[in-house]
């Protein structure tokens, strides 16, 4: 089977999809009222003006005799909505009112203060830190990091911001390789040159500029044990495509970089992962997000993403043996069937029925059951045969 | 101060130092009979023809009608030694026989039959797999994970080579930056260049060759927080070094591709980790090796790391409030008590005594911690000044 021939299918569906450009609908282009709240990417300057304001209501609020207090977006899942029309999770209009005289918020007041006067101070400076280096400048306010972490989410919301924008990130986990040229603050960064290791994605996304590419799609890969095999046996060279992992859970820089890579390339995303809910899990951060930060779906999430496998349906099809599938736990299958009522797997047909095969079928699969037929079956067997037959849903 | 000023005592420590090359001894140098074993790297050609001659004494013994049996060297703690001239552990002569026809070990002679097959397999392929990647060629036999890594350390025993050898892998976590460029399969690598992110250290230290650099030094991270600090920075840029961290807990990767760096540059490493027992350990697994894979130790370790940061007696020299110290916990206390009493530590008075000292005052603390002076504390202040007053032990 030819190359060509093999890349067929990836280059049908890429003629299907939108040109490259941010293709999606907003929030505001829906007729769904005010009722709903979506964070922005702001840049330093803006953050800097938004928490300013925020603490100019508030000083006009003590002046008045009414106090010092904040308006905060509730953030809890009963302010949440999944939004069809966008495909991801929104928060709604709710809002709770923290006030210093109160003896059940006053600390919450307090370390919010304290946390917009640093975030202040790293805008002004252009500087990103982690949540770890924030909760240890003043240990003893914040006394636990979760306390920390919670408040940079409110502060986001609002300021009505990212948390990225806020300058402070998470720590990075994701590695790249494969068809893409970029600058990572200034440096330019050819990803076919990155031996076999691969680079590491930045957590700082809006340090990358000038994205090149001839990939076709870009395969995103569960765990790092897939993308070294992909790495070694160099399969960008033959499939021109883009490999990405997160090594497990998507952090915040890894889909950070998913998205920037799909607007600005246009080209399909392949998701490979694990058969067990755990896998599809995965696939919905990537594409729904995540209930935790939801007021940050929009900046976070790429909807949109093709199941490539490994699919429930695939362990008949491709004959993986018995002895390689794992029977799932109960846990497992409680998960599956929660995944079941889940919005993104209801609107879409074909997932729902791998999903309901899984659950039915009892039976689980990693990635690396694929090895039972040779150590490089995934890379020269079960990949060309999937993407020259299109079989992704 | 000037970066020369600053960099005046690294220069000294490095003029102390060997020339770059193998300057460590080796167990045969030694005069300690025949008593002690240890494991080389060697290439796959090597591997496979231990592989094959181990095969052939099986099939000698069973033609003497004297049955299929292996003899493994023990791993466990019994058979283990930390040798003061090497400063590493190494293992002892005790072998045991495990027979097929007995009930008791026919599962382990199976599953190591097995193993090596699949090994000699990935020898004349010339390719590497996760440690997960083996153990899904055989789920049915090897049961679990543990049963197939198990195995895969005593097959590297007998075969008197390393781990890495054996084409088996653990996956990535460790990252690079700085002064260093390199070839990596063959793709050259400049670490000056990798933009804020940095290089991910691939998982097979082989791949990596022409190693150039003018750094002065090695900077060993413990975290990836202050990992992230130090390359948005640029720190390498005013400081000639290359920085490394493992993200916590040492893999395997990183522990070679530092050992590597300082065989080939015979540059001084310096360690900052946290100012608790925890990060003690880290710097142990460095240089000491974990007991888990002792057999290895002599291709996996770095003896004579500094430990620039972050100390005991730090907290109190850099005035670092009470608010970012933590209370040690007893486990804490106890895991501190133990490391008292490892060789490791107990032949180095300075460290003795800053970890007497941490016991005694029961507090510990982050790097992060620095950041309560501020959030470039670290990068401006902290470790601009340890350097030039060379206030490393």
């Amino acid at each position: 089977m030819s190359v060509s021939q093999v890349m067929g299918p990836v280059q049908e569906l890429r003629h299907e999809m939108d040109a490259p450009g941010p293709a999606r609908r907003k929030l505001s282009e829906l007729d769904l009222g005010d009722v709903f709240k979506e964070v922005l990417e702001l840049d330093t300057g803006r953050v800097r003006r938004g928490i300013e304001s925020i603490l100019a209501v508030v000083a006009r609020s003590i002046m008045r005799g009414e106090g010092f207090r904040y308006v905060v977006p509730t953030r809890s899942a009963s302010n949440q909505m999944y939004v069809e029309e966008l495909d991801r999770i929104v928060l709604k209009d709710k809002t709770s009112s923290r006030a210093f005289a109160n003896t059940g918020t006053v600390r919450k007041v307090t370390i919010m203060t304290r946390i917009m006067g640093l975030v202040w101070e790293l805008c002004n400076k252009g500087i990103h830190v982690t949540k770890r280096d924030l909760f240890y400048t003043d240990v003893k306010l914040f006394k636990t990091q979760n306390e920390s972490d919670e408040v940079l989410n409110d502060v986001a919301c609002m300021v009505g911001c990212t948390r990225t924008s806020l300058s402070v990130v998470a720590s990075e986990k994701g590695i790249v390789i494969g068809r893409v040229r970029f600058r990572e603050a200034g440096d330019l960064i050819d990803c076919t040159r990155m031996g076999v290791g691969g680079k590491a994605i930045p957590p700082y996304v809006e340090r990358i500029t000038d994205i090149e590419s001839d990939a076709e799609f870009i395969l995103l890969v569960e765990k790092d044990a897939a993308f070294m095999r992909l790495a070694e046996d160099r399969f960008y060279s033959k499939y021109a495509c883009i490999i990405i992992t997160a090594k497990g859970q998507p952090d915040v820089a890894t889909r950070l970089f998913l998205k920037k890579l799909r607007e600005t390339l246009g080209i399909p995303i392949m998701g490979l992962v694990d058969s067990d809910p755990y896998g599809l899990k995965i696939l919905s951060v990537y594409m729904s997000g995540s209930k935790n930060m939801s007021y940050d779906s929009a900046n976070l999430t790429t909807p949109d993403i093709k199941w490539l496998g490994v699919r429930p349906s695939d362990l008949e099809k491709y004959g993986i043996p018995e002895r390689c599938r794992l029977p799932m736990t109960e846990h497992d299958i409680k998960t599956g069937k929660e995944l079941l009522q889940e919005d993104f797997i209801k609107k879409n047909p074909a997932w729902y029925k791998e999903l309901e095969l899984m659950v039915k079928n009892k039976e689980k699969a990693e990635i690396q059951a694929l090895s039972s037929f040779g150590f490089q079956y995934l890379t020269e067997e079960y990949l060309p045969r999937k993407l020259a037959q299109g079989d992704w849903i």
